[in-house]
């Protein structure tokens, strides 16, 4: 038998056709090639045996499903990736048209090859051969394949909620999320949440000369410029009261996992140009994976252009967001950072807070979980090392709704790698990656099968 | 006689002429309207009896100069005015076209009918009436008609060191500088100086993601907002180590002028659509007119779009300037102040200091000078009370270039009004504005004949 996707195969050919489609979620003109998308995945999944395949509306793009529920007494596993991608823009960078595949040096380049559509193609074949071999599947299972991931899963959560009994699974194996190395195998254990607020304080109708009122009239820069400075402890720690009251610190499996990351700061830091920061009575690991942070993304206020102005603005502010340990609720947090700002805003300003909606709790995966298990044995096995288990610093949101609406752990079992330039010109997968993926997704999917039903 | 510019007079159809021109100096195609501008005034001063009429060069638009020196033993008075006007945009709020001039309700709109060219007409219908009368001037006066007035004096500095003894006069008498109010004589006694300078940090090459790098990346935004606090104590007074070392408190006669002078900060700030601010160890009229201030004009760093962006920003800045107290040295004060950013820098963040070159000090009348005596005294005889002594918490280059360069005192006798929407659309003056400005002038220019020589 050929190696998965390698030029000539019927599955190479598949995935090529679906990388030709431009799926580009953000473009509003975008309908009838996220149709087309939907058709050859739909098409596909019927060729596997796959059935109850439908779009589901949940307000914006469909999401596509499909399910094989013949495994009685087996769980059922919810596998989720999306068909979406990425705007290809600038595309002047491209070495090779973004919509047509091109393989160079045992990569294949195309928008969307890394993520998702080779991940979900890898985890599609597996379930093929599978299916083909023994004529069934080890497990149930239900797939989810999202047409909005790249635009923030904005009606994610809508759909799950309207078709939260279609969609209910006993956990979720999730083809997105990338690997952090192409040569250590691990599995990601947790997210940190988010949650975002800005605000403008005014201090006058427009901005004032600075000869007429200086001396008398207070000055918006300086205000935001306190009001930020006031967020934030010499020590970097975050001043804003009761901010951290209900983070919940790592148990002693977490803890392990942390002291055993290979977590390197300054490398990290000196390749993005700089130095580390940041509350020092922590360490670097923890402060990427356990503790919140309170980011400033963006201070303004009066003249940045060319030259000086003799002005003193009358408005200026500061964009906020915040990633959220264990414990944080998204609101709540906003609301005492509010609270900060209105407690510490002076009587010659009026500040006006504003709250972004929505926001994202951290996730945390019971490190005993069945599914975490199977996924690391197999990981073991292909590896021959144990996998590490890493926490990530950024948000997940598909995790952070499966658990909220549908009450399961996600586990990430991606073939992409982070240095596969997705979101940017010339995304690209390894081939030899797109077949460990192939590997591994057979490999989990048997040992869930031998297992004892985790219900 | 006819009132001075009343509609129909020589005067009135000479000023008119000279609204006509379009003398912008901050528009690069302005050179032959400038020239026009020159011409016609150099015509006027040809008919009222000046001679060595030339255009002096310094670098920029030329300067018109000319001088009548036939009264021994009497003082030389340097007489300021510009012929350059700001740009007249935007257009469309005009009412009538701003290059012709139109009367109405009293008053006259064009652009430079305020600043500075009907101050500088009636400046010179009053010598033109004066050597019409008696065949000379009572004093020796030299005319200094500056073209850049309105693009920051760029070059006026080299203009009077290239032909300082061409211009060396005894004090300088300015047709511009509006008056305080139209219903309130003054004069103006001081200006604060001014210096600039802006910096940058830099945490990073690039803009980070908070998820994948907060905890251990610095923040530029943070970084930024932390040195703009630190540049003021919580009371508002500026914090910078020997910042106010050189100040010069006011003396006895600048203190009495202060106290006498109807300072309504509260209402200022009403108007302007807030409430005071400042150190409020020294009342509101010290704080504009004897105290420095370090103001922000803007801050700017990482993302300011709409919604939020998950980024951590890798560079950030503020842009300042200072008003000067009498006593500081421009040049010291940036120096102060960079190295009090330096000093609070924390080592994981790279400041770039730019200082803007020059500066302006300061000046500060002397209360007992001959020429200032004369015009409180001209201006107590024409109102019927004494005037209003002030200070303003502004920068005029040309006071400073003057003390500094010719070691003159200048004295302002405009006869514009600060509401006369000079600088913006619908720009005017008041014809009884301009005839008080006539009377003024010759009455001053009388005085200082009858006075015995200050020198």
């Amino acid at each position: 038998m050929s190696a998965p996707f390698e030029a000539g195969t019927p599955e190479r050919e598949r995935l090529e056709r679906l990388l030709a489609i431009p799926s580009i979620s953000a473009d509003p003109a975008s309908g009838p090639a996220m149709a087309q998308a939907r058709a050859l995945l739909a098409e596909w999944l019927a060729a596997i045996g796959f059935e109850r395949i439908e779009a589901l509306d949940g307000g914006g793009h469909p999401a596509l499903t499909a399910e094989w529920l013949h495994a009685p007494g087996r769980p059922t596993l919810l596998v989720y990736g999306h068909y979406d991608v990425q705007p290809p823009d600038p595309l002047a960078l491209w070495e090779s048209p973004p919509f047509v595949a091109s393989e160079r040096d045992g990569r294949l380049y195309a928008r969307g090859a890394s993520d998702d559509k080779g991940p979900v193609a890898a985890a599609l074949f597996a379930l093929e051969r599978l299916m083909a071999e023994t004529g069934g599947l080890p497990v149930n299972v239900k797939i989810l394949l999202e047409g909005e991931e790249e635009v923030g899963s904005r009606t994610l959560g809508a759909l799950l909620e309207r078709h939260r009994e279609r969609l209910s699974a006993d956990a979720c194996l999730s083809a997105d999320g990338a690997r952090w190395r192409a040569d250590t195998p691990s599995v990601n254990v947790g997210t940190r949440g988010i949650a975002a607020l800005d605000f403008t304080v005014r201090t006058a109708a427009k901005d004032l000369h600075s000869g007429r009122y200086g001396g008398i009239a207070p000055n918006a820069a300086q205000v935001a410029a306190r009001l930020v400075a006031s967020l934030h402890r010499e020590d970097g720690s975050i001043a804003v009261a009761a901010f951290h009251d209900d983070v919940i610190a790592p148990d002693a499996a977490e803890r392990a996992a942390a002291d055993a990351f290979p977590l390197d700061a300054e490398g990290l830091m000196r390749e993005a140009g700089g130095v580390p920061a940041g509350d020092a009575r922590f360490a670097p690991v923890d402060r990427l994976w356990f503790r919140p942070t309170l980011e400033i993304n963006g201070i303004f206020g009066g003249y940045s252009g060319p030259g000086s102005k003799t002005v003193i603005p009358a408005q200026a502010g500061a964009k906020i967001t915040m990633r959220l340990a264990p414990g944080q609720d998204p609101a709540r947090a906003r609301d005492l950072v509010e609270a900060h700002l209105i407690r510490h805003c002076p009587p010659h300003a009026t500040l006006a807070v504003h709250q972004e909606e929505g926001g994202v709790e951290a996730t945390r995966l019971p490190l005993d979980h069945w599914l975490l298990a199977a996924v690391e044995e197999s990981l073991a096995d292909e590896y021959a090392r144990p996998p590490v288990r890493l926490r990530i610093g950024a948000t997940l949101p598909i995790t952070a709704l499966f658990a909220r609406i549908l009450g399961i752990e996600t586990v990430m079992l991606s073939c992409s790698t982070a240095d596969e330039d997705f979101h940017a010109p010339n995304e690209h997968i390894r081939l030899c990656g797109l077949a460990e993926g192939v590997a591994l997704w057979r490999d989990v999917l048997q040992r869930l099968g031998r297992a004892s039903s985790p219900r």
